[in-house]
């Protein structure tokens, strides 16, 4: 893809190199697969820039993301680029620390909210993959108008890519970039299974 | 994502690990962001299978794909997954051997392409991520009668995934899985240009 010219200069008193740099909410949503895929192939850049990456899968998954865990905990243990911190449901959050709520996905959705609002907060990271976090939202675990607002205000230079189907219209409008995946074909339509490699 | 349940089964002779670990045809197509993205994190899964990957980029671009690159070509290297081969035009095709034809971009695609085709009947790789590969096919470079015929008759368990806008209507009616990436909105469109660890 060119790098190409925008069609508009904003008048917003802004050098174009804060313009350039300026941090972005970025939603990979629709019915169609690799929503997110390139959430961690975006990660792949982020490493690559030396940026502090933390990963917050908000859906329990027992082996969908072990190829891309793998893979990025070896690149953050690599020495070189930046590092990776992965969190993940179902395993527990690595907060949590009573147990007692083992099995209570709300509860343990908000935990895990809140440390990403704690980390934005504090800057912990530079890139954030907020994996399937619209379930949540459209489950209402999460409230939208705090995650919108904590969005809207996040101090420095904090890019967070938020992934599922049925991302709310109120994120929508307040995302910087949104990407559609539409389904044209997918071979489960015929029969066929997920397979590894593929699907995980 | 659940692994679910396929609506229908086929009537096709083959047994549910024989349709399983059928090898696939994938495209990303559309106008959207994340084609190539999602492509590269597909890889990762194809990395923590242990499968060698071969990535032909057919398209020159300065510094697009840098940060897959080094992240792949470093997992490829780890000694841990599966290898990375990784070919890129403008650089000149790693088996192209005469310089007369630098320029000559067609000649370079359907370079690339022929040694896509003789991999494939090698079984050289297992995952082939042919990027931007729409491109030389909708300019005519390379015949896409030769690309389907290829593709439909490649020996063993070899996955091909092709990114690009305007996928051939052929060629999405003969893949497996298509995933169509729509753009609903982008930072260019309100003046921002693409920024490291974003776009590159």
């Amino acid at each position: 893809m060119p790098q190409g010219r925008p069609p508009v200069i904003p008048d917003d008193g802004l050098t174009t190199r804060q313009r350039r740099n300026r941090p972005l909410v970025i939603v990979h949503t629709g019915p169609g697969k690799g929503k997110s895929t390139a959430a961690f192939g975006m990660a792949l850049r982020a490493w690559n820039q030396g940026w502090p990456i933390g990963v917050f899968q908000f859906v329990k998954s027992a082996k969908w993301r072990t190829g891309e865990e793998r893979a990025l905990r070896l690149l953050g243990e690599s020495g070189e680029g930046g590092t990776v911190a992965w969190h993940k449901m179902g395993e527990g959050w690595s907060w949590l620390r009573r147990s007692g709520t083992e099995h209570d996905h709300a509860a343990q959705a908000r935990e895990g909210w809140e440390q990403v609002r704690r980390d934005l907060a504090a800057e912990t990271y530079r890139f954030y993959v907020l994996d399937e976090f619209t379930y949540p939202l459209a489950w209402g675990w999460v409230a939208l108008d705090d995650v919108l607002e904590t969005l809207r205000s996040r101090p420095g230079y904090q890019h967070v890519v938020i992934t599922g189907r049925n991302a709310p219209e109120r994120l929508i409008e307040a995302a910087d970039l949104v990407t559609e995946m539409g389904k044209v074909r997918h071979p489960m339509d015929s029969g066929q299974k997920g397979q590894k490699g593929i699907e995980w």
